[in-house]
């Protein structure tokens, strides 16, 4: 599977946006502004702001400034990512062959650059140029998703407690349902909302985000037990190291896979009524059930 | 100087709106919405939700809705003392004589409490009842107030690189003005924008929030020094062995009390426009600056 052509040029303007976005390291007091860049700009792939560009165009060709509130969900992405690292919390020192943030800046400016990165995305998000209703519509969505109830902070806490006892189906369902597909599928969501979507092409997508989001958790679960840590960029084997609550240590690996399959099949299903339009959320689908890091 | 008869009747408001926008104790996962309501219902002043309930009331008589407003601001400030708290910031295991979130719960939880009640407090604004626009203007001027540009994250970090060097009259006045006086103007502007003030009411409320918020804060170092950990629910004197820099140790007790009280004097000439619909914040002004805890 190669990447979708189109995957590179996303790629090149949300770059600029997260750049454009960010205070300038120059900007007092300098160490944040050069932690929090140090960080976005540490390889991530994007993922969730390309899938709200793809999801916005699939509905409307063109939504100006939807690139915006992409980068929004990136900054939350990496806020998760630097407080994930933390000692206190999975305690990794590398992260896509990177020092982590608290290893880099030490931990009171990597807990604080966390900080600042979600408080920056709800300052962005509130600036999308986007009429008002619909903007704090969005806000409310990605507020909800990267919470405590069926959200992200959720997931996190639940992957916590997991790490005690024996997982079962239901709790790394849950897990992973509020610590990633919660967020991927509001930037779905919200890149349709961006774009004017109605009520029947906001659940189709919804359904679509779900799955998918559900099933790049399990993808990275598989590749945390399949490759090694050089392919990962991190410390591969951490979750079985750390008796978290998996796909694989539920189901092992060649029923996870499976399972991740039929996950991405169903969620190009809900992409039918969207016809060609729905292609490269398509193409994205496919390619992040069969990404190798 | 005896709290303002009214104090008590908004604070009875504010408890009630936090409980209601709170998730229940019952909410899976528990665990997180425990940590998250035992810091906020920690013995709270409730200085900013008050400031901005009476900025409003200031501007037009009936503004339902905005103890919203101001318990989002209240969900920010506790989150900020949450982090700041942890070992890696100020390490405090004792806040207004309770266990800080992290001694109560553990660093990981704490750290995620923290990171959910920001999270929720913009989640609420987007759900104020108040026209879409303003609502949009409401939250950026949050974030930005709580963020790294001249706001309370940008405050904290000049706090922790300070203390490595000599603190200086400019150094001292950023912080505080950044740490403190950001989400104190922020309280009482948005709470005026809630309300519809008009530009030239907004300047003066700033100029007001910004002086109190100010004193405020010299006063919190003045107590630090001037008081025993028992009047102050929390060890004091921790500034000067932290070497932290305060108004007390750039110009002394008796000058930081003067300045002070020539910052409440200056608020207070802004409010004069506003006639008698403006002393209730200068009630609040000169019990801010005069209180012993």
């Amino acid at each position: 599977m190669t990447l979708p052509a189109f995957f590179e040029e996303d790629r090149r303007l949300i770059e600029a946006t997260l750049d454009r976005l960010l205070p300038s390291e120059e900007t007092p007091p300098t160490v944040i502004h050069r932690a929090m860049r140090y960080s976005v700009f540490a390889g991530g792939k994007r993922v969730r702001p390309i899938l709200c560009l793809e999801s916005a165009r699939a509905i409307f060709d063109k939504t100006p400034g939807v690139e915006q509130l992409g980068c929004a969900l990136e900054f939350i992405h990496t806020y998760s990512l630097i407080h994930d690292d933390l000692p206190a919390l999975d305690n990794d020192d590398f992260r896509r062959g990177m020092a982590t943030a608290h290893k880099k800046f030490g931990e009171a400016i990597a807990i604080l650059a966390g900080d600042a990165l979600l408080t920056l995305a709800f300052e962005r998000l509130a600036q999308v140029p986007l009429e008002a209703e619909r903007r704090a519509r969005v806000i409310e969505e990605v507020a909800h998703a990267a919470g405590t109830v069926d959200g992200m902070v959720g997931g996190q806490v639940a992957d916590l407690e997991a790490m005690a006892g024996q997982a079962t189906a239901t709790v790394v369902e849950y897990i992973h349902r509020a610590k990633t597909a919660a967020m991927i599928r509001a930037a779905v969501r919200t890149g349709a909302i961006y774009a004017g979507a109605d009520e029947s092409q906001l659940q189709h997508l919804s359904r679509y985000g779900e799955s998918i989001g559900l099933a790049f958790q399990i993808v990275d679960d598989v590749l945390d037990v399949a490759s090694s840590s050089e392919e990962l960029g991190k410390t591969a084997g951490k979750d079985a190291s750390q008796h978290k609550a998996t796909y694989p240590a539920v189901y092992g690996l060649e029923r996870s896979r499976q399972m991740a399959a039929e996950l991405v099949r169903r969620a190009c299903e809900e992409l039918r009524v969207f016809g060609r339009r729905g292609e490269r959320l398509r193409q994205l689908a496919e390619f992040l059930a069969s990404r190798k890091s």
